[in-house]
């Protein structure tokens, strides 16, 4: 705990508010994993209103011209806000959010909150009908809020940086471009090389594996990982996601599919893996400035660890896959590890970005990053969108989704407002394997670990290098201190070409 | 929905703020639910502060000197508080609420949300390890801060005054005293023909009825009701009980027994009419002062309406019964529904008051009366309580506990700090019947309805009298309104003389 008599008194008042608004951002959190995981539908608007009333008090009581003058006086106080210590670093944090959100006027926030509020109810209902056109006028709706938004914030390079900032600290759109510039040639070669090569089959995994038994494994394979059940949980949405009341209360949530043995397994890994980035910042930082994350990507590398690197390699089925074949005997008995390691690592162009591959991935992101770069320029119209989508998935991936459920509407982002989020995913898995070829350099060992259950190095090696620290630097100051480099595209070309060239003989 | 330019600026004014702390105290409610429903125990700390922040800035936004001078000035400008108009109710309600309020310090509220917190947590452990001594410095903390609240309140005729009132405004001590004592007797003398009969046999209920089966028929009984799962739902909580977030989302807890295949769908019928009660009030009401219950005892009339009244009738069980029979062949085939309808009300001295019989249950409210007077009399030490509890049951019932969890700890309400809340149980009891008698006597065909599994005449008929008036009228107004009479234990006593006069030949 941070011991009161070690601050001065401005210090002590920013902590004591930072600690009430906390507070608050996290009953706020309460009310969305309510929405949601347990709404019925005519809590849905009293919900919309109630979020909306949290939301201006909790702005209310950041955005005052006292809180402006604290902050000053505080960076007078400590001088160098880029030092080492908490209290720097603290300032930093806060006054970055604070320049950000005296920018943007009450209305726009107000408007922002009930329009995602009334856009998330229509996006479900437009998905489960698969039909765009409901969803149309809310997301019309957004992308101008979204456009307001980042006119505040002028003068910028490109209109889309503001919005990447609020996710991605420090990083530019030019910055995005480059890497994915860098990366997109080499992921398409080597997609090109396995269409060239017969892929391994995967139908015994797209049969109906038991609900129930889906849940068994999935508990059990993040309990092996380390999530703390004692400060989480774990519940069915349409969408997965991780959100945190606190440092002893980081929930994830995961859906079965009634037609996919992995799918949920999969998403339920890349959900501890971020909920155990939210479990392991250290406990000093609770109700504290530094108590978030460092940025998306980060937290990204961190799902992706465990999903991907570590749930999809041959050590991690050698060590759980009888406890499937236990399971699903009928699916699974006649089918050898190597052949289930196969074909859950078959590369396969899909429609559905949660559910892609390795090699496939980052080509979904691209899509939609350039997607929102020409909604936000005006390039693109939301009305066209439909079409846009499937024509590009098309150009990329060779296969046209058969409806827009399938297709533009799969994901929650955008009827929340979160434009700017997607590309973070693609650099999340850069930096994912950059964190796991350095913890793999000093703990050669891990891969052993893996096949004997045993994920401890793992974790202790991330908490130790990423989560204590939670927002305590920046992204790319984290991805230097633990690796010695920036995000970069390189070794998770190198991961790629290592791993399926042993699959698929390259 | 409320039409602003109805009302003076003033009104209008207030009407605001109402609807903002309305908000402000539904969220709270939607922590409380998460609390007792889903939250893991390393959230329970973090979450005791975040609504303890709620609450102060409840409190704060309240009790100012510029709200006191607005419901000042609104007094002079209604007029006669006790008008028929929602105007004068509106500002009735507020400034008792704004009274009460304003005479208790913000620390005393601060401590006793806090104190609840914790004291809820040791709750649910005493009780799962039977063992009163975890609970014991809690109850008494608690004691000790409902002692300093109800004196704020002096001069008082009594110190347990202050506490009723805020569970049923208008009532005294004395007169529930002079109540339960014109019904003490009377009950107790029917409880003695009753024991010298012979009991009919209910062994065939304490077996193990599947719990997915419980929950079938519990949704089905709540739906024929007229329970809108449109704006609400039903969980699992350690003891049941319904909490609203709004009008359009009204929920219900209850919780399944391994070794009872009633005692589930009784508590889900009771809290089904506490909810249909809060989905009941008119439209116009929402985020409005008047959108609460009269009080706890018209709340408790509902509740007691549709589990004992309609639950507990030989009508309801002829509709319900074959599906009981068809969900549960293996116990039940054999009875028949004469027998099944006398074995669920076989009168039985019992541990548990949800689970008490009509003849019984008041028998349970007295004791807590009498103990929660003498703690706050100061006549009665915490430390005392289970020798008490089990003394005055062997008294009373003729049975002692075999344990403090069947015992002493049974109830949640002391935990949260509710104290003066349990003789409106007793009190809902008389009400509902003679509720039941004045609808019986507009509408005679309803026992007909009811056995075609038919409720729309019932609900039709309380959302008239007292459902949609929210808290616009004082409970006893609400009964004079509705049935000619204030509160009164006579039409009680002849509903019990007439049902078991019948079932046990007296």
């Amino acid at each position: 705990m941070t011991d009161k008599t070690e601050h001065s008194e401005k210090m002590q008042k920013l902590l004591d508010l930072i600690a009430e608004l906390s507070d608050l951002s996290h009953i706020s959190a309460v009310l969305g994993w309510d929405q949601y995981v347990n709404i019925p539908p005519g809590g849905v608007e009293e919900r919309g209103t109630q979020s909306a009333a949290l939301g201006r008090i909790l702005h209310e009581k950041f955005t005052t011209d006292e809180v402006g003058q604290l902050i000053a006086d505080l960076e007078e106080e400590v001088g160098d806000l880029t030092a080492e210590t908490d209290e720097a670093r603290a300032v930093k944090v806060i006054k970055k959010q604070y320049e950000k959100q005296t920018k943007v006027p009450l209305p726009l926030i107000m408007e922002s909150i009930k329009a995602t509020t009334v856009a998330n109810n229509a996006w479900v209902e437009a998905k489960t009908k698969s039909d765009f056109s409901i969803f149309e006028p809310h997301l019309e709706k957004i992308v101008d809020l979204r456009k307001q938004y980042a006119d505040l914030f002028k003068p910028f390079d490109h209109i889309y940086d503001p919005l990447l900032d609020d996710y991605e600290p420090g990083m530019k759109t030019a910055d995005v471009k480059e890497i994915f510039d860098a990366l997109r040639p080499q992921q398409v070669a080597l997609l090109q090389e396995i269409a060239e090569k017969e892929p391994p089959d995967n139908g015994f995994i797209k049969q109906n594996f038991k609900e129930e038994y889906q849940k068994i494994i999935g508990r059990y394979v993040i309990t092996r990982f380390g999530y703390d059940w004692n400060r989480g949980r774990l519940d069915v949405a349409p969408h997965p996601f991780t959100t945190e009341f606190g440092l002893g209360d980081v929930r994830i949530t995961t859906r079965y599919l009634e037609d996919d043995g992995v799918s949920a397994l999969f998403s339920t890994m890349h959900e501890a893996g971020h909920a155990m980035y939210g479990q392991g910042v250290a406990e000093k930082y609770k109700r504290h400035p530094l108590s978030g994350a460092a940025s998306l990507a980060i937290h990204e590398s961190q799902s992706r660890l465990w999903e991907n690197i570590i749930g999809r390699s041959k050590e991690f089925w050698s060590f759980f896959y009888p406890s499937m074949q236990m399971l699903f005997p009928e699916y699974l008995t006649d089918i050898s590890l190597t052949d289930f390691y196969r074909g859950i690592n078959r590369v396969e162009p899909s429609y559905i970005r949660v559910e892609a591959d390795e090699a496939t991935y980052n080509l979904h992101i691209m899509l939609r990053l350039e997607i929102e770069i020409g909604l936000m320029e005006g390039t693109i119209e939301v009305a066209d969108l439909p079409e846009i989508w499937n024509t590009r998935m098309e150009e990329y991936l060779g296969i046209t989704p058969p409806d827009d459920a399938q297709g533009v509407l799969q994901d929650i982002h955008w009827s929340g407002g979160m434009i700017g989020y997607f590309p973070t995913y693609a650099l999340g898995n850069l930096a994912s394997v950059q964190l796991w070829d350095k913890m793999l350099e000093e703990n050669p060992n891990v891969p052993d670990e893996i096949a004997r259950g045993e994920f401890d190095t793992i974790l202790g090696w991330m908490r130790e290098h990423v989560h204590q620290y939670g927002s305590k630097y920046e992204p790319q100051e984290i991805m230097i201190k633990a690796t010695g480099s920036k995000i970069t595209p390189e070794p998770y070309v190198q991961y790629l070409r290592d791993k399926y060239g042993e699959i698929y003989s390259l």
